[in-house]
């Protein structure tokens, strides 16, 4: 309503209380919070209590950005338009403050503890808790002489893992986005709750799935991507140095320890490795360079797209070590390569992810191309990824 | 320096540049992030930026409050005094929102995901991550007919209890306090750490800890106490019907999965339960009603104190079903009963808890009572509970 390219927010008035009805509180609230509401339309009710200041705006990640409006009680409130089904990460700026909305619960994303809100898609059973029975997902600690650190992972075990006590399952190793961490795959993706729906309905093997925190460098060696300008060349650079520190603890820390931790399959044929965005530059970095280790391989909105090759093709005799030279013999060693994207992803991404498809077709490497209808870079694509990928699996 | 009541804080200047070399970030803030930066005497710098806000102040919980000051720059600044060791709860006020401070971790505590800094404890190796075998923290998820509803809790298991698989381990029921949640005994008390360090020590039995969620109601049954003034008569009332539920939860739904799912030695003599504040008034209202289910009682600054009784002293006739009027018989039965409190605690809170002591010593109910030096109603008094409750433990 400000200007030209902002979406339009339509704004709650006395005039749409017949409407409130259908607003129930989101499933991403804190106990007991009111706000945010969305109704089955998609559209979503704010409430912010700020009474001194002079402007509050919210500003969803991948969805409407605009200004709230005072009421006489002290509260800032909008109404979004509709937004499409899934998780939207959003922020409120207060008087210029970027803070998260504390009736929200916390997902690391951007990072920072920021706000979401949780919108239904209609008869999705795939990604929320059913009925079935349920993995488990464990905090662990290993020991890491790359970082010289203790690195927390999280790894999630299929439901008989506890009780079939001699099955050995194969293992898939997921990876957040920039600015996200460990956590991401569980408390935004719902990871666990579509392993096990898929498991149940026999739509994919038993298998464990490990979440590391994709941060990494060695010991004595400065920080980090986090100070350069997001999406510059600069900072590109800095997640690629900092990908490689990552590459050595996953290969030599976080696999030997799972391997030895949990009753995996360890062996190539039955590790698999996918990320999002960052996780998906990270994951192919690491599995074509450990073709030994991997032989799963799976980009969801991120792989060897904008984020390495820029805006120019793969060229299948050099990028990546020349492992995409011969089509015949990568076909022959890798199982599966799989590319994802949303069709409402920013230009610039799905160019680059476009691009890469089409390099890969050229260079007549077989591989899965998937593209998430109406979605844009943001969860509910990457569920939809994780929902094709898996079943694809070992 | 605004009032006479309000602590004296100290603002960061230029004069006192020299004194920032000893600052460092806390570890509880997210990645990258420069503040909160804490110094060896436990003083805190905090920077927000909110470079249009009229007035923006920060708000220990159990510790300083005062207004922040502009720096040219848009960022807001302020030294604290030195602050007692520990994990220390803070939000911010911008323009009279009541926010997090987006540096830090998110710590899901007064209902919201809170802000919180941690200042070290000279050579205290306790409660943090040590070169010892780590146990692990699973996520697990229990249908409860109670509510209706699938419940998410925490389980601690020690570090053998992968490897040594014919073992079977006894089990301790650890509470959260009021507006915190499930995740607040690992995030925010560390007690895996606690627990590993103590085992690793052979300082305590090796054991499985449950951390479950604490609030519960009823299918059809309306929520909840948040609505209700906090430390009011009807939140205390509606808390105690709250735990009702949750008492029906714990003995009829989480009890039979815990020892159903794990390798638990699944008898009284093996089972314990403790919580911090309201998790300790639900432990004595959860045990002291099955003592056919509990042998060991712990309660962290709150049990059967203020939250249950009032003003007035325990009646050992009456209370409780009249648990503690045979003091010989209570002695055979229960193993530990187990109080501690902070010096520094709230006055009623501390009145509470003592006048509860001196109770049951009339009523000559043998029990152990720890106060905690120098500490307010806060994490590290609730750290140093655990580390002297668990070794007493089976």
């Amino acid at each position: 309503m400000k200007t030209a390219g902002m979406m339009v927010l339509i704004f709650a008035t006395l005039c749409c209380a017949q409407d409130n009805s259908t607003f129930q509180p989101a499933t991403t609230n804190v106990w007991g919070a009111e706000y945010p509401r969305v109704d089955s339309a998609g559209r979503v009710q704010l409430r912010v209590k700020a009474p001194d200041a002079a402007k509050v705006r919210v500003n969803f990640w991948s969805g409407p950005k605009g200004d709230m409006e005072k009421q006489p009680d002290g509260f800032w409130t909008i109404t979004t338009p509709s937004l499409v089904p899934g998780l939207h990460y959003y922020m409120l700026v207060i008087d210029g403050a970027e803070v998260s909305d504390t009736n929200s619960q916390g997902f690391f994303g951007g990072g920072k503890y920021a706000s979401a809100v949780e919108v239904p898609e209609p008869g999705s059973t795939y990604y929320s808790i059913q009925d079935v029975a349920h993995g488990e997902v464990r905090e662990v600690w290993y020991n890491s002489k790359v970082t010289g650190s203790w690195r927390h992972a999280l790894v999630y075990l299929p439901p008989k893992y506890g009780t079939q006590t001699k099955a050995h399952y194969p293992v898939l190793y997921l990876q957040h986005g920039a600015g996200e961490d460990e956590t991401g795959w569980i408390r935004q993706g719902h990871a666990n709750f579509i392993l096990d729906n898929l498991i149940a309905a026999k739509g994919c093997k038993p298998m464990i799935v490990v979440m590391a925190y994709g941060y990494a460098r060695r010991v004595g060696e400065p920080p980090d991507f986090t100070a350069k300008p997001f999406g510059s060349p600069e900072m590109m650079k800095a997640m690629q140095d900092m990908s490689a520190v990552f590459e050595d603890d996953v290969t030599q820390a976080l696999i030997p320890y799972i391997d030895s931790t949990f009753r995996t399959i360890p062996d190539r044929d039955h590790r698999a490795m996918a990320g999002l965005s960052m996780g998906g530059m990270q994951t192919f970095q690491v599995t074509l360079d450990h073709l030994d280790l991997f032989s799963y391989i799976g980009g969801f909105s991120g792989a060897g797209g904008m984020l390495v090759l820029g805006n120019r093709k793969l060229d299948p005799k050099t990028d990546y070590n020349g492992v995409f030279a011969d089509a015949a013999a990568f076909g022959k060693k890798v199982h599966l390569l799989w590319i994802g994207v949303g069709t409402n992803e920013p230009e610039r991404m799905r160019a680059g992810l476009l691009r890469l498809h089409t390099s890969l077709q050229e260079a007549g490497i077989q591989h899965v191309f998937y593209e998430s209808p109406g979605m844009d870079h943001e969860w509910q694509t990457w569920r939809r990824d994780l929902k094709d990928f898996a079943p694809r699996l070992f």
